[in-house]
């Protein structure tokens, strides 16, 4: 399974042409727009579910902190919506067939306290992180710089880990409950995904380095498969048997 | 009237000194401090304000334009915060004596609905940089450089003005509810404002320009008079008699 961690090759020189070499055929075209549309509401929604969560912060402190991680995501929303704008598209309408989706994840897993919502912040951080990975080799040169860009941007959540194990240490009957909450996470974002994959053919058909009608199936499995590994990882590291 | 748009300048050569010098005397010293104190976590309370009142919006590009605001609130947050830092404050304990009357005044004026919240968001931004300005000329050169700094980044709620001016001419009613609500605000602002000048001795000296033990309460009320003033104008430039 060594090999599974990182992001399978594209099958496609993609990676050296620039946007609008690209964006000549009409199905990669959609599957970027998709693909922008998707992260820019997933930050947006991210930006929201963490200012509210900021909310149940013990302190002054560690509020700001998750604040910050909030006003990173809105960053993150920003850059996405401009390229958006700069690639005469619309931002809200490229977001628009992912709100239901993205909503229903957040609405599925609010947070119950201020541990929880550190999770929350961590899991879906690294989360996010992992796929801006995974599909940022599938991309024209332009689009991949931008992704990455975003990507590199992150990294605000290892006050996360500190808090979490210093949680835990306190009292080890916690890491239980945080072990659950943390499968919980992950299964309704797979959850989710999948109902994104099986709704959008170009942005799936892209995702698993496909250029012909229709997509492998089982390789998106596969990249759902590394990132769900990588949590796992993740998690034991975190002191949470997942 | 006409010159008490002005703020008034400064009875001391205070501007010409950098920070380490005036800080020397610890009064002024502790006036600092509560200012970025105050000033931090109003940011911060509007940060989460405007993050909350972007929920009632009617649709995403409405919701990513308070977002946005939300986010350069954090911004002023973080350089504030930074700065306290830097002088080898705590922004936690400069904050704290604040954080009642701030709160308080969030809860009294929680908008109803979008309308509300746009107007509340644009009253906010606009009455935080008059009294930005106003205090600027009372500080070292190096804190009114920051304060000037934080300041410069406003200027996002110029689509409010718009979104505003629609409503009202969709509905002429509309704005007679919005002209109660705005003075409801500057009413609220101002009761906390005193309250926080009653409390904090040395941040109200300085506001006055005052340096002897207790301060000039009428310059006070003169700094609010003012700060009212421009309200009043903006507010009927946007079609509300206040």
């Amino acid at each position: 399974m060594e090999t599974s961690d990182t992001p399978e090759k594209a099958p496609t020189a993609i990676a050296s042409k620039s946007w609008e070499e690209a964006a000549a055929d009409p199905q990669y075209r959609a599957a970027v727009v998709d693909l922008l549309g998707v992260l820019a509401y997933g930050e947006l929604a991210a930006f929201e579910r963490l200012a509210e969560d900021a909310k149940l912060a013990p302190n002054l402190a560690d509020k700001a902190e998750l604040v910050a991680m909030a006003s990173a995501e809105f960053q993150h929303f920003d850059a996405l919506s401009r390229r958006l704008t700069h690639i005469d598209e619309d931002p809200t309408r490229a977001m628009e067939p992912f709100v239901a989706s993205l909503d229903e994840f957040h609405r599925q897993t609010a947070p119950s306290d201020w541990l929880e919502g550190l999770i929350k912040a961590y899991v879906g951080d690294s989360i996010a992180s992992d796929f801006y990975r995974e599909v940022a080799v599938r991309l024209d040169a332009d689009s991949s710089r931008l992704v990455l860009d975003v990507l590199d941007d992150t990294g605000h959540s290892n006050f996360v880990v500190e808090k979490v194990r210093a949680a835990i240490e306190a009292d080890p009957r916690v890491g239980g409950r945080l072990a659950l909450w943390a499968r919980r996470l992950m299964g309704e974002a797979l959850s989710q995904a999948q109902r994104v994959v099986a709704d959008r053919d170009a942005l799936s058909t892209m995702l698993v380095g496909g250029v012909a009608d229709g997509f492998d199936l089982a390789e998106v499995g596969r990249m759902f498969s590394r990132i769900t590994e990588a949590h796992t990882k993740r998690m034991a590291a975190l002191g949470l048997a997942a």
